[in-house]
């Protein structure tokens, strides 16, 4: 038997709420209240997916849940930032319980893996979209910003870029979200203990939301610095490699997004110990460049030749033109 | 000659970022930074209003901008606490420069009146809906809960009441947002004053967004009490008074919402010091019933007569079914 939607709040998004100290109060009056931890600066971040423009119409119902907080919890990530809780704004075309039922247990279970307390909440009749406003804290004079790489710095990124967007032409395939590179699409993983580790070490750092190039770019020009990757040194999963198609494997790995891999500057000296960090919490780490004096990014190949990315990148499920 | 888009966010959005020593690092980055006032809780409330369900597809661009502001900001004012900042989430279906520029300047001025600091922005292409978190701070154990009503305490409402619905209904009928109650309608004002005057003497309070009768209910219910209330004693503007037809007056009084007017519980010895501290600011105070032992709440006229209400209240354009 189906679950009412009230007996879905109250089974799958009610235990969400007060879990953490910091909550004072949970959902369920006119706002929630939090103690700010002392000493640190707070990360707030929000963005909205919209259905048929960031993920797709027939999109698991898990996957909806998880994929907008995993996206916030991504930018507290590229902050060098530690969750406290999120905010969640739910409009939906109708209840079908089954569907809300595989969203919650999405987003609860994404939710409970980082200790993010459910801090708000709001369901409204319409077309689906999904926003979510995550919060999190950075002790005072160590968030990680877009303006900070130096010339010198290495350019490095986590795991492996390219899966989502081979995902997404496998998920059109017909494939399952029990294809690796599927998931990799459905279920983004955020970095957060990556982003903590940078702490102190990246000059600049980003999350990999609209593909490397794009992203990479932001830091470029808030740090007013040009940079020089190498195309062929970009991380790979054997999935992809295995599975890519050979005239894909630049456009995938450079110019689509999805992947929500960090992407970060580091002063050359820093590269083996946040390695070593790194891949003891399982996280692969992979130098792919430099930054340099001027402006503008270069892209070439393990030959040094320059490597030409179809205008603009692509975007597919990326319609956001972000004020921030 | 009209903006861009990119045009729009730097001439209006752009400026109301970084106005408060809080804000440490405005739009522009992964996540804002924000460095909480010590010794206070921070509040946290998020409501989305679609198109077609919580405003009218024909509303004006001004009003889409201010309205959804104004519901965040009136959660916080329920709970007495002060606005630090917002994030706004807005989903278009186009770029319109006209309409993008009215939005804007119908957000920014409500923002601007209250000190409300922009942290982060989301613009995605999607069926009109916009999504405001609002974040304020409150004094550690001051804040105004739903649960602490008593018996003995007064009922009070701010403002009047009734007057968003009946100037729906005169929006439908044509008139135009300069009427002042298509104007309550569309540009509801948030009692962020008021809140914080309560804050030491209300027992619980709550903003009115879904009527009277069913917000009071959310008190009774979180508090465990009952209440009557006296429907001739619901304070009316004069606008209201002449233009509404007799037979609609209580529907629209107590059981139609959108007045976004605040509804508190007092002792009986903080009526007066309060009356006359709103008064000062310009908010009149109105004593509508009292809590009572027991559960449920009683609705009589002026000669103590029982009035009915049509079964659940109305809820136009309020599609939600909140989970806060």
């Amino acid at each position: 038997m189906s679950l009412s939607e009230f007996e879905i709040i109250e089974r799958y998004f009610r235990p969400l709420t007060g879990r953490r100290a910091e909550t004072r109060l949970g959902i369920g009056d006119d706002a929630a209240l939090l103690a700010p931890p002392p000493g640190q600066l707070l990360a707030l971040a929000v963005d909205t997916l919209v259905a048929g423009i960031h993920f797709p119409d027939d999109a698991p119902a898990e996957s909806v849940g998880h994929k907008p907080l995993a996206v916030n919890l991504s930018d507290l990530a590229a902050m060098g930032a530690a969750p406290l809780g999120a905010l969640l704004s739910l409009t939906l075309p109708r209840f079908e319980a089954e569907w809300l039922e595989g969203f919650a247990r999405g987003f609860a279970a994404l939710a409970s893996r980082y200790r993010v307390d459910l801090l708000g909440g709001d369901t409204t009749r319409g077309p689906l979209s999904v926003t979510v406003q995550a919060i999190g804290c950075v002790p005072d004079g160590e968030a990680l910003r877009r303006g900070g790489a130096r010339p010198g710095d290495l350019v490095v990124v986590s795991g492996s870029l390219g899966d989502a967007a081979l995902g997404l032409s496998r998920w059109r395939q017909g494939l399952a979200a029990a294809d690796p590179l599927v998931g990799r699409l459905h279920y983004p993983e955020p970095r957060l203990g990556l982003g903590r580790l940078l702490r102190g070490h990246a000059s600049a750092c980003i999350d990999i939301s609209d593909g490397l190039v794009a992203d990479l770019g932001h830091i470029l020009e808030a740090s007013g610095v040009a940079a020089r990757i190498d195309a062929d040194a970009v991380p790979l999963s054997a999935d992809f490699a295995a599975a890519c198609e050979e005239d894909r494997r630049r456009e995938y790995s450079l110019a689509w997004g999805d992947d929500y891999e960090l992407c970060a500057c580091l002063p050359p000296e820093a590269l083996a110990p946040i390695r070593s960090a790194a891949e003891a919490e399982g996280v692969p780490i992979t130098a792919v460049g430099e930054i340099r004096a001027g402006a503008g990014l270069e892209v070439v190949d393990g030959q040094g030749r320059p490597v030409t990315l179809a205008a603009g990148g692509y975007r597919h499920f990326r319609g956001g033109a972000g004020a921030e």
